[in-house]
């Protein structure tokens, strides 16, 4: 197994030249010079992303990694820590909202247990990647262990290789779990050095006082843990959950690959921002998509360097937004790829 | 054929009872209530427009009209006015922006030349809705007389009952025409209220000077022609293309059928705008689809309350927006129609 060093030191930094020569070719295509805006834009990211000025339609897959929370005990949630074992059993039966999404986007949808309490019928459509029944309450200590962190990050890691290895090359990410918005609130306090008023939100929906008490909850895990806000491991580690380990060891091995990676709302976004803290050539690898309703979102993406497509006023998770924005993947690439150019088509070119 | 009263009349008002039984649904599928965001409010307004509170899949069509604009002879434009015809070839040889978007949104296409200087072949799979050899030039007169915009108004009315009759329950609206984000300008002027300067922006690509030159020409036309605020059909023939006269046509043909219509970018939104001012029932009906860069969209779409669901900077028309907007409500209706609900998954619900 790769060491995280080397994990890291394997992603390629991906360069201008290559998005360039994508943007000439779509300066030639019939209409006038980058009216198609953003949709532009995201070709030519995905373009350099992959390393090929005109690359194939994209083949997609979408990875739900659910765990528990030990912070859920502090009550930070509106609804009761089972409701994660619950919604395994929808994902595996294909009732979430996810599912529905994934199938309409023509992703495929990967689902894995990172470590739910309940540990998941090993005779449903769900993976085994759990590192130990939730986490801890990181009010009281580290969320997980150092090796823990890493181990979940390796899995994730694997899991990009095995789906970059069948012929994907665009990764969605997903995640379930009561209580991810609260460590993903703390993740983002501590590496943007705001503070956990400023990026802590609503999660499936508390009241004031709910959102106080969670503002306060995430005070005391920071001072409980102390992570040092240039140590991204460490604040995994102190802070994170198994789902959202996982989903940094995606975004790496999928960056080692050339596989982009769309990032979905607020708790994907914490992983992305760890995984790019670590390695930072991933940054060019990631695509937002929406913008969440969390209000720690909008600095998790200026702190990464990255512009959501689309704002729905969405605040679900699960891979929602990322499944609509693989939507627009799809056409970016279909535009670049199948558009006439004002010579094969015989229109006069304004050089507008 | 029937009158354009009887057209108005035969609209019914959208009420709220079907969309607020549709919210009741998806307020019991497993996710938090609302938390699916505006992708939520599109179902409810889908459904309230076809009068089912969980509607079939939507089977879409995007009309593309397209005509010539004799206000095109000054000069308003970064694109001679033979690109008009030449476009249509484009469209019908599949090599445009609006077919690549339109075969990915799984839409059927119409084409037609509502007016194009040269007429298109009829050999071609494009529709012929020609009502002249383009419009006069409105700075020196009206564009079109009444006669024109009625005739041009049952053509695209009659275009969205034939694909009502055949199943069709969505319609987008598209266009190409050099000149017609002129036209376009000075009919939302005029409707608004607005100046002209308020409302005008660069269309296919001018520089400041060609701006200051095109503010001129639509207030000369303005000028000229002194139509009415309050009477749309003066505005439009005084200041319209054919393209747009058939687009308003298309929205209250469609609305009558109880057919839901996803507006493009400016121009459509000024067709839009026409339409409910003859028809204020029509509004019910309208899905906005991206916020264009021109001008005076914001300006439009306030004006018809209508609030886009995306901003990706686009400025291309065909259609475009409301091919990708598509893709949206297709995500809004699945969601309705395939998730499970609370009680069917067995997850608790918090009723947060």
């Amino acid at each position: 197994m790769p060491t995280l060093s080397e994990r890291i030191a394997s992603i390629e930094k991906v360069t201008d030249v290559i998005g360039e020569r994508t943007q000439a070719l779509l300066d030639n295509k019939t209409k006038p010079r980058r009216s198609l805006g953003r949709l532009e834009s995201l070709a030519c990211r995905y373009a350099a992303a992959r390393g090929e000025a005109q690359p194939a339609m994209p083949r997609k897959a979408i990875v739900v990694m659910v765990a528990d929370h030990g912070v859920a005990a502090e009550g930070t949630s509106a609804y009761p820590q089972a409701v994660t074992a619950q919604m395994v059993l929808n994902f595996a039966a294909g009732g979430a909202a996810i599912n529905v999404l994934s199938r309409l986007a023509n992703a495929e949808l990967a689902l894995v247990d990172m470590g739910v309490i309940t540990p998941t019928d090993a005779k449903l459509s769900v993976r085994n990647g759990r590192i130990a029944a939730g986490t801890a309450n990181m009010t009281q200590g580290a969320a997980m262990t150092h090796e823990q962190a890493l181990a979940a990050i390796d899995y994730g890691a694997n899991l990009a290789h095995e789906l970059a290895d069948r012929g994907v090359t665009l990764i969605g990410l997903g995640e379930m779990g009561i209580g991810n918005t609260t460590s993903a609130s703390a993740i983002v306090s501590v590496l943007t050095g705001l503070s956990p008023r400023d990026v802590t939100g609503r999660g499936t929906g508390i009241d004031d006082a709910g959102l106080a008490h969670k503002i306060e909850v995430i005070e005391r895990a920071i001072v409980r843990n102390k992570p040092a806000s240039n140590a991204p491991l460490e604040v995994l580690a102190s802070l994170g959950g198994f789902e959202i380990a996982g989903l940094v060891g995606v975004v790496l091995g999928a960056a080692s690959r050339r596989v982009p990676i769309v990032i979905d709302g607020f708790i994907t976004m914490a992983a992305a921002l760890i995984a790019a803290r670590l390695a930072p050539a991933a940054q060019g690898y990631l695509i937002a998509s929406h913008r969440s309703v969390e209000p720690g979102h909008v600095h998790a993406t200026n702190a990464l360097g990255v512009e959501p497509l689309f704002d729905l006023q969405m605040r679900l998770g699960e891979g929602s937004g990322a499944a609509l924005a693989m939507g627009l993947v799809d056409a970016s690439i279909a535009i670049l790829r199948e558009m006439a150019t004002f010579e094969s088509a015989q229109v006069a070119d304004s050089g507008a």
